[in-house]
């Protein structure tokens, strides 16, 4: 395996001294691989690697990247130092550069003077002025990921052949570590694409509902923020908000796509969405914890509301979010029977009901929001791509 | 962290040789870190485990317990040597016998005369005789997940000091890597169930085809199996063949809920759930892979199905599994306007359709799974349980 201790590694060179240093140096190595192994949150991993092998090999400064396979181009994941923000955006057509190089072959750079080595391209920001070059490949499964580069070492001339064979151990644990964290993002990814897939499909059997979905979570994403809740919580309010219409599925055709307003005994079937959408969610044990948003979405923090009727916080947070996020979407939309309100008007109308049709809090997050001009599906989508991971891979 | 190298560990004692033991074994367990974080399948995980842990202690046998928080118990996950069979399947309670102990106290217990320690409760099985045990506690993200245990030290009295050093360093990549792939599992699983609810509750719309979805699956997988695919792709195939009738989410009630035969335009309508199913699953980047089996699933090996009429080999091979299953769920299952066939009659159906309605190598198979009685819901729903990790745990 490319990403091994290299067999036959030079034993260290000054007796008892040299030993010690290398035991430490193991120590730490094997520490920072648990360290890297226990998250598999990428941009976490990425941030501790590159300070621990900035530290490791006394480097100036850093970068990983990242191999995009299908564009053929490598991609800078993280970098520090003062150039940072310039040069963020930067891509590398694989074979161009030591970076390319180094992805293209699988076999480390070790470059004591970077304007005599042919492969360097000069310093993409001019405030920079690189002199030595440490890069290894990346390797997890087999293939080659990334690259971890370092530039400048710290109070001597070069790197040298004791920073590459250290850094070569510390590309083992941080390629795993990332190829991980990447399968997580994207499962969860799937996960939710999926999910908003179906949920979108269901929607579509009501014509007069179009992205009515995608704005409900949208809205109670930017609610759920306003209100402080962290990125677990928003990911589970997210999965909630896109199923909590998913009982429609079970209403019938003739009430569903009824062009009129409703009857009292048709109301009540159609009111059953919130029931049947219940049940479906409850048949996945881990999708347990969102029954209450789907089923108390249409609750009144007055008591007035269905189907269970709670009253304030005995209706869950979430469903308290959704509830606002859904009433301002329906205000604001065509029906075939009226025309959607302005926003304005259906914001005033919104944050007239705090204490009665809503809760106060989440209303209050919604003026926030609202006044700001930060209520809106742009501002969603934003969001959405954040929590996704990186939207420009994958 | 508990899982990190106990600091102020001691030296090496003796001189240049124990130093250079010592680099070699934090090499060792350098490269076993690596190994353990290059796989997500918790099966590999515990079996790399659990044969690097016995040699790196020199250990007659071992075992891996898992932690199952709600029932307050420890079961074995893996176990090696003669006995393992007998005792697969106990369960130890928290707080109970050694390894019970570590789980709760988090400390490790290295024990040179197990029948003298109070905690011991003797073997589960007389022909094995402990002496000597070494436990550690697993622990990942700050919480013990389960404990490694080694049994009877090789050509010496008991365990030591040492052995118990190196089991500690050991334990946290193993913790970590054990956790991350029960995460993966828990992800994939939460995905198959919810797309599968979700599958369920379209095909409800259609009140005579309760249960069509499920055993889709099961027969589609007991194919695949004994066509030879590999488990990633029967978990795909999983997929495929839950949502192969996705696309009914797009047709009427009027024409889904009818209760005779219908006619030519309502058919052809019918008919275009499978090219709403592929829609609706290429709108999920990570699921086009599937758009064939969902669009195609209704094509005949001669041609004359739709709605491309491919043919042959033209047709992919999980659209043409998922078309034996489908049928033979169809002529076996009652319709308002007939009675299911008898499974024999059906069976004897689709054999004789081979090269005409159905792949020839795909009917091979279901004859002779039929033959040997194993196309059965149940020896489904156990190739179901075996492809979503184990099913006592999650």
């Amino acid at each position: 395996m490319a990403s091994a201790p290299p067999s036959g590694s030079a034993p260290p060179s000054e007796g008892a001294a040299g030993f010690r240093q290398r035991l430490a140096e193991y120590e730490t190595l094997l520490e920072i691989g648990v360290e890297l192994a226990g998250t598999l949150d990428r941009q976490r991993v990425l941030e501790l690697a590159l300070q621990h092998a900035e530290r490791l090999c006394r480097a100036e400064t850093g970068s990983i990247w990242e191999l995009d396979e299908e564009r053929g181009e490598l991609f800078f994941r993280v970098v520090r130092g003062q150039v940072a923000g310039r040069i963020r955006d930067l891509r590398v057509p694989l074979g161009t550069g030591i970076v390319g190089a180094v992805a293209v072959s699988g076999e480390p750079a070790l470059v004591t003077d970077a304007e005599r080595d042919p492969r360097w391209r000069g310093d993409a920001a001019s405030e920079f002025h690189t002199r030595s070059v440490l890069a290894v490949p990346l390797v997890a499964r087999g293939r080659v990921i990334g690259v971890l580069q370092l530039l400048n070492a710290l109070d001597r001339e070069a790197f040298d052949a004791d920073d590459l064979r250290r850094l070569r151990l510390f590309a083992g644990p941080l390629a795993h570590a990332l190829e991980n964290a990447r399968l997580h993002e994207a499962e969860k990814r799937q996960f939710i694409d999926t999910v908003t897939a179906l949920a979108e499909a269901v929607e579509k059997r009501d014509p007069y509902t179009g992205g009515h979905i995608r704005r409900v979570v949208c809205y109670s994403l930017l609610l759920g923020r306003e209100l402080g809740l962290e990125r677990s919580e928003l990911e589970r309010l997210w999965v909630g908000a896109a199923l909590h219409d998913i009982g429609k599925i079970a209403i019938p055709d003739a009430i569903l796509r009824k062009e009129s307003p409703l009857d009292d005994e048709e109301r009540s079937t159609m009111e059953r969405h919130a029931l049947e959408g219940a049940e479906i969610v409850a048949r996945v044990r881990s999708l347990r914890p969102l029954v209450p948003v789907v089923r108390n979405h249409h609750e009144r923090i007055d008591g007035n509301g269905y189907p269970d009727h709670l009253a304030g916080e005995a209706i869950p947070l979430a469903a308290r979010i959704v509830a606002v996020a859904d009433t301002y979407d329906a205000m604001t939309s065509d029906r075939p029977y009226r025309r959607g309100l302005d926003p304005g008007v259906a914001a005033a109308e919104i944050i007239g009901q705090a204490g009665r049709q809503h809760a106060p809090e989440v209303v209050a997050a919604f003026a926030r929001l609202y006044e700001r001009g930060e209520l809106t599906l742009a501002a969603g989508e934003e969001l959405l791509a954040s929590l996704s991971g990186h939207p420009d891979t994958d």
